[in-house]
């Protein structure tokens, strides 16, 4: 994937120097400007591409992504945004990287509105540099890349096929929530990255060590090579009574589990390499649980027998 | 709630026979339509009044709605849903109340898509006749009306400030996966019964008996007079580290679930009147679940512990 072009903030005083709320560098009013042009890829998009800025809106996800440790690239602040500029700043000021001067972008609601994604804007924005997560990661999680080790077997939750990036970003914050070391989304699935999975997230897509884009064949290797056992789970009901149900599955074990999507539930490549499949007893009215359910109940289900270990 | 006065259909021929998808009456050419009117505030509203109709759109929900032995009091289909009525009509075919020629109404796909209410309408929509659940109803689940008693303790679902219709609509088709006996949405929660809601619950709020808009004093007065066990949970974990987790409730009791929002939680008149707390035990950094998850889970431990007993 191609890096996108972007302007870059240069030649701006006081690049170095934390600033406070109320410094005010020129304010955009040109709907042509080139930042609100990237801005409103990001923040419209469906996901960024390799090495493109992640958009996020509003204070409180800003907040948990400055918190996290990521990387400012650029924060747009309408009229209306200021006083969500000094909560930011002030989360900013507790981290290592913090905010500059130079990265606050002031521009109108009117302008502000045009770029933003959601029907009621919040006044700011920000792009935020891409984590590079590697694959050890989604099994070791995330704390461990500051802190020691949890000890906890990894259970890796595998998204593939699922286009809701409603439900995508719904299944990180459970993820994360039961104690998921990482996340992949296959080729086909809503990027966890996209502004809705963000916001459905509410902030876990900026923490939980994620993969993009993995083709499915190749996911299933390298899980294999790290002894995973692998779980083919659906928001179906599978019609098979034999199939393990959720609460006899043994998911203390080193675990990565493939949730599919409702409609088509998980390609045949995933049923056929599976060591095993769970599945949630429903009743039979019903054809089958939100996908983002589905992957939340036997991530909760992960966390019982983990705990009760 | 007052009564809309809606058009009716009379003196139309064949008004007792069933037709099929080629009957053709007169097509609505006129966005000024009586009909229409009542179609676009029923799709695009958030929930009908008391004695209005159930908008619903698409024909797999239509289906599951006739299948379900709604009464259908009008079909509004457009030049690209004639397939999808071919299929409405199949399953009306094999209910006692059927379809007929009468209730059937035709336009172009151009007004068709200025009545829907999704994005990409699929040229069908039904006006269904409000199904009318007493609070019994809500104790013994559908099924007992024509069936006889399952024998299940009841477990109703109580939702208490769920503001997003895409969330409630997702509790309805867990609690019906689940085997909850009904919901109710206290007053300030989005209508199970608004497009969004019966879309996000895939049907489940056609089927599962739902009470509407009731005030929260008179939930907990009747749910006491019936002795059922309330319960206070929330998408939020529960700071208080003596509050008993899921794991350790005891759901196989008759019980009533009170589930709050994300944001806010349950108001505090219903956590002073529970009988017991109860909390989804989650990592220390995600500050909540999504609120149909956390009512998910529960009704997922509910069937697990029932399923045990």
């Amino acid at each position: 994937m191609a890096e996108r072009s972007q302007p870059r903030l240069v030649g701006r005083p006081g690049n170095e120097s934390r600033v406070r709320a109320e410094a005010s560098p020129d304010t955009i009013t040109s709907k042509d400007n080139k930042w609100l042009k990237v801005f409103r890829a990001a923040l419209q998009g469906t996901g960024p591409r390799k090495g493109e800025p992640l958009g996020v809106e509003g204070p409180k996800l800003i907040e948990e992504g400055v918190r996290s440790g990521l990387e400012v690239e650029a924060l747009l602040v309408g009229d209306a945004g200021e006083q969500a500029l000094e909560r930011i700043l002030h989360a900013a000021g507790e981290t290592e990287s913090g905010i500059t001067r130079s990265h606050i972008l002031r521009t109108t609601d009117k302008l502000f509105s045009g770029v933003a994604g959601t029907e009621a804007p919040q006044g700011v924005a920000a792009l935020f540099r891409q984590r590079i997560w590697e694959f050890d990661d989604v099994l070791r999680g995330a704390a461990t890349r500051e802190e020691a080790s949890t000890g906890c077997a990894p259970l890796v939750i595998v998204m593939a096929g699922i286009q809701d990036p409603g439900n995508v970003g719904t299944v990180l914050r459970s993820a994360e929530a039961f104690g998921a070391t990482g996340a992949i989304a296959t080729k086909g699935t809503a990027d966890p990255w996209s502004p809705k999975a963000i916001r459905a997230s509410a902030g876990s897509a900026l923490r939980l060590p994620v993969l993009r884009g993995m083709a499915i064949p190749m996911v299933l290797a390298r899980l294999r090579m790290v002894r995973l056992k692998i779980y083919a789970a659906s928001a179906k009901a599978y019609p098979d009574s034999t199939s393990p149900q959720t609460s006899n599955s043994e998911l203390r074990e080193p675990s990565a589990i493939f949730i599919g999507s409702e409609g088509a539930g998980l390609p045949v490549e995933v049923e056929r390499a599976a060591d095993a499949r769970i599945s949630i007893p429903i009743s039979d009215i019903v054809e089958s649980l939100n996908a983002g359910v589905a992957a939340s109940v036997i991530l909760y289900e992960a966390a019982r027998q983990r705990k009760l270990a």
